[in-house]
């Protein structure tokens, strides 16, 4: 008996009119040719045809709008341009406007346009009143016009329908219908009363108008990047980002409005509740799709997206953070990914991360429900808060990876940094959890025999270690920690977790001994392939000699901090002097730890002790460096002319490599390519070259990425400079 | 390519365990009954067999317990308590407890429960350390031993499986899994640490006791009221509330929270999204399911939903807020169920709701959008808000009622009452859209010839004319509009609306002239099938005598105030001199009406005019009164003997009506029954007598309702005062 939800029958004594949820739907039926005016009693049809103003040209005038809106980067036909500035459109009538003639433009978005809902706007150039946007006569020659117009800065932002309507006898004259005219309504990071204003000029080249990304993996004692490649004004992706908020049914009415529409994006690029972009995945079987780490992009993702309807198999969170940095910056919303390096996950809501560890000191893996992930990806979109009291503006935490305990359900933010840093976890949306993703203790819990856990060990640094973005104009990373965190141990930081406690973040408060024993592990970078050298210093801070008893526990982890495989238990033990340190050096053998490897190359080791009645411990994440994909361009590096691209790998292994898929792109020179190897022989070397043509100037890059079952993470990059045409 | 979104095997690597989310699952492999120790190196097996400690019996001590935790009511077997109160348990072992004999209670909730998430609760009685619970034994008598246990006040709500575990020779003996011994924990409004915390005993005694309630409709100078069963105590019930928990995918350890708790309720209670207990239909045609007019109570929703697991068809928003008030009520929250007379829906989000009428006066339905519904029931839910700054605890406003523009999702609340009433909408959550329900300005407006809208008309006082709620401890309407609002044209008022607009809510500011001609309609109450007489006075208050061109427009309309058909244009005019009124009188005959009707029973009549340049409008719901079902009692009022109920009604129309159902419940009293007439013959009486024997005592009541397409919202009740046993 169930109906389907979005059964609109079911709704009819609920709504006037059905809500447009719809962009890109096809409208053909906006107006009839020639409406008479209702009021009229007798409509006196077509005035005579001799003396008839009629449209004979409507000129979008892309050459002029492009370069003054920055959107000339689009491959795309119509003009593009964003609120709240002027654009120009030339309208041709059959001869020179006279005295009493009257026309006005009429911009349309959805079905059912309303004028009070500003999905029908009336542009007039004259004394009468028109919609809410400003329009004005810059230019008469002959029988043309140009017409400025500009857009109020809240304005709905999608696709338009133009349409040039004259006041002809009795009613009212339009244009025909044409897809040629049709216009798309951005954000406007430039113009200072939209929402998105930024106002540093090279901070909006970076955010809004770069379309290349760097992405921070790995940990924090070890940060690792990849290129990633937005691709916002590749042709098709400006379509399939509105036809995101189609699928959402997202109201057209609300598409104005920047934060409702980003809550919006971070619910819709993950396919959960509501069928969106991507599907996650972190379990290691990715046969039913692409793996993670195969992507080079967001521009594939996108057009298989918007092609077929269907969610993209599969995304890990810095796949959803690129695809959703794409779908903001393509709509003109300031963004940036950020990692966050060893974040907190699903927690209860409060600010304890719990281990748990069994009394000789080992993991206990049976109870231990939280998990710290090596690094966490999300997006910051810097816009207004209008909706919260002053000061709250700017960078906003978005997340579209799917976390199961925000709020029910499957999106997170906008959350402001400010909020964050000051513990004011009161205002909408969802701050207390990215609080507790970059401020949790973690605390070392020892379980009983009873079932009853002791806390043992606090560590209050050890989250939220370094928090990173691409630096505005380079590659290299930028730490953000501090606009999430004041220094820890400042009063400014006590303030704000205590602030943050009374807004309900629990935090724990477990009274543990002092130890004056304590553990690190250290080790230097190491290939896929090669032993890890582990050196283990046990400090002894106290004034008797200890002995420990330890034990060395490797595993494979996913980068989530979940244990794939445990693979080694290496018990050992280490007298400490008074006020000495020991070093124990630990080899772990390649053999040991590759029969166990995903595809997240990522190691975990765990070392544990016992001194008397005391419980020490330390973990070292060891990331597996892969070879890189060589990448060379030759030819002349200028707008249409063809250059040519060559990838080239050598398989360092003593054994093949089979099934291999090269992929490659590069936004601005060339669309995504793919090349198929059956086999990599061991020690072989392959080249693949590729032609391409330049469509954009500037700073640009190619990448590459390898996809084979049995080695991930191997990509390749190279930068080009690309001069004018 | 897409993967189902809850397949687990995704996530493996995401979590260190599977969340879990369900409560009602069988759980039947807790422990083994004899655990070893971890650290016992080589445990000892069973102590020698003659001295074992063992349990012979668990008795959950329902006679003690339930009374003292306000429980008795509920139909059900099992132990049913409230959190952050003691209870009892009595633990009968094999020989009397020795110096040395080590036992604890535990307490288990969902799958996989964690002593660090307090899902899995060790309560000891002596010395040694436990879970957070409290324990301490009472009385200990020969073999029986009494343990008072408190759980703490943020406990985990839901159906706890309850262990007695016994220290045994290197391992810990356990009670075998026993059903009988389940407990149900319960939010607590009598502790006053519980977040639902009530203060008044009489106001705990309605809003979380009483299983009876009232709801009002229609409007706001015509209030009408129906009889709606709770029914939180009937068998089923609590189970069925759990149930939509684990349906929603809640993770058990986020169900001691009681914010996330309602605002997942508010999100379930309807079908959209997640399958959820109800499916919204506003369109007449209910011939897939039950109309929402026929419903006497919550109790046959959620035992069908809890049965079938498909969302029941069909509701409107007081059938949302009836079930959903049961939910709140039968899992201890306190709560109640509001209508807001006028209600103002589906707006941008900003403060206005857009009337358009054509240049000649008459509504202009293809252009406006927004509607004003006669009345609108949601839920308000008592409860503490730590996460929000000091004085926004309290009641706060949920509805369950799906609203397409809330935040996107369907879903809407808690937002605090005080929060409202003081402008302050930057707290989560929901609350702009809850304050444009009840403060939102209706702006006329007239659309010229060229598609140009100008405001002539801004009322400010039509929308949330009034907030009612059922009064404590009588069936009577309480206002509680004061709580939403301060006095319209108080200084505090403006300061609201002021902050409202800082915080993004657009305001009209459109400036019209002041009129010097108003109109009002006023018509007295109509019974069904009777002739609508309506008087139109028509004031003016300038000093010249004005005609106005008139015309009376009636049409049947939904609650919500859409119009289903309009039946009636009737052009009139009337001359009125300086400073003077004049009144038409204007009969509207029952056969322009009768064919028009649907389930709703309301129609709708505005009068437009125009006098020289002035519009003027006015308009005036008519709800049509029905006949009632006469309802009859008769035997000795005491619990548990049996008493008859007589049910009669009258067909009061010159036509038969076919295919009646009618039905009848009273909780406590009576399960649900229905019965079916095939035919009532014109003016002629049927009755119908069931038996039945009240359960509970107390001031109880029945209820019936009549379900026939051609004659909807015929309801009778009676009250019983039961005696006790």
């Amino acid at each position: 008996m169930s109906r389907p939800t979005n059964d609109s029958s079911a709704y009819r004594g609920r709504y006037a009119e059905p809500l447009p949820t719809s962009n890109l739907g096809a409208m053909e039926n906006d107006f009839p040719e020639f409406e008479p005016f209702e009021d009229e009693v007798q409509p006196r049809g077509y005035a005579p045809a001799g003396q008839a103003l009629t449209v004979q040209q409507i000129d979008m005038c892309q050459q002029v709008n492009k370069p003054n809106h920055y959107t000339g980067a689009y491959d795309i036909e119509n003009l593009v341009v964003r609120r709240g500035q002027e654009f120009v459109i030339r309208v041709t009538f059959s001869r020179p406007l006279a005295d009493g003639d009257d026309f006005q433009l009429e911009f349309l978005i959805g079905s059912n346009p309303s004028v009070a809902k500003g999905s029908l706007v009336v542009v007039t150039t004259n004394s009468r009143a028109g919609g809410p946007w400003s329009g004005q006569i810059l230019e008469m020659q002959g029988e043309s016009v140009v017409v400025g117009v500009t857009a109020t800065p809240d304005a709905i932002v999608g696709k338009y329908r133009t349409y040039v309507a004259i006041v002809a006898g009795g009613g009212m004259q339009r244009s025909k219908r044409d897809p040629t005219t049709d216009m798309y309504m951005l954000f406007n990071a430039w113009c200072p009363a939209d929402a998105v204003f930024l106002p540093d000029g090279a901070e909006r080249m970076e955010y809004v108008m770069n379309d290349i990304g760097v992405i921070f993996q790995g940990s924090a004692d070890a940060v690792s990047q990849r290129n990633w490649m937005f691709g916002q004004f590749e042709r098709g992706i400006l379509d399939a980002c509105i036809q995101i908020l189609d699928a959402s049914r997202m109201p057209i009415y609300n598409r104005g409005d920047v934060i409702q529409l980003i809550r919006k994006g971070s619910a819709m690029i993950n396919s959960q509740d509501d069928n969106g972009v991507l599907v996650g995945n972190w379990s290691d079987d990715y046969s039913m799709g692409k793996p993670p780490t195969s992507w080079t992009g967001s521009v594939q993702i996108l057009l298989q997206y918007a092609n077929t309807g269907v969610p993209v198999c599969f995304a890990q969170c810095w796949v959803f953070a690129g695809v959703f940095n794409t779908f903001l910056r393509c709509l003109g919303i300031p963004s940036r990914v950020i990692t966050n390096f060893s974040s907190a996950h699903d927690n209860t809501g409060n600010l304890k991360t719990d281990l748990i560890f069994k009394t000789d000191g080992t993991p206990d893996r049976r109870h231990t429900r939280d998990s710290i992930w090596n690094y966490h990806c999300w997006n910051e979109a810097f816009v207004v808060r209008p909706d919260l009291p002053p000061g709250l503006g700017g960078w906003q935490v978005v997340d579209a990876t799917p976390q199961e305990t925000s709020d029910g359900h499957f999106r997170c933010g906008p959350a402001p940094v400010a909020a964050i840093k000051d513990g004011l976890l009161c205002h909408p949306f969802d701050c207390g959890f990215v609080f507790a993703e970059v401020n949790s203790d973690v605390v070392f819990h020892k379980r009983d025999r009873f079932g009853t856990l002791t806390a043992y060990r606090v560590d209050k640094t050890h989250v939220g270690q370094a928090i990173c973005t691409k630096a505005v104009g380079s590659g290299a990373a930028q730490d953000v920690k501090h606009t999430y965190k004041y220094p820890e141990g400042s009063a400014d930081n006590e303030r704000t977790m205590n602030r943050a406690e009374e807004y309900g973040c629990a935090r724990d408060h477990s009274e543990v001994a002092d130890s004056q024993l304590s553990i690190t592990i250290s080790c230097g970078q190491v290939g896929l392939g090669q032993d890890v050298n582990l050196a283990v210093d046990i400090q002894n801070q106290g004034d008797v000699s200890k002995t420990v008893r330890a034990n060395l526990a490797g595993s494979v982890v996913f980068y989530t901090g979940v244990i794939a495989s445990h693979f080694k238990d290496d018990p050992f033990s280490v007298t400490v002097p008074a006020n000495q340190t020991e070093r124990a050096m630990l080899t772990v053998a390649a053999q040991e730890y590759l029969p166990h490897l995903g595809t997240q190359l990522c190691l975990h080791f765990a070392v544990t002790g016992q001194a008397d009645d005391q419980s020490l411990n330390a973990v070292k994440v060891v990331d597996l460096q892969t070879p890189g994909l060589l990448m060379q361009v030759s030819g002349t590096p200028q707008v249409q002319q063809e250059m040519v691209v060559t990838v080239s790998f050598t398989n360092p292994y003593s054994s093949p490599l089979h099934d291999v898929f090269i992929s490659m792109e590069g936004p601005g020179l060339m669309n995504y390519r793919t090349r198929y190897f059956s086999v990599i022989e061991a020690q072989a070397a392959i080249s693949w070259s590729e032609t391409f043509i330049p469509r954009l100037s500037g700073h640009r890059c190619l990448v590459s990425a390898l996809n084979c079952r049995n080695l991930h993470q191997v990509n390749g990059s190279c930068d080009v400079t690309i001069a004018e045409m």
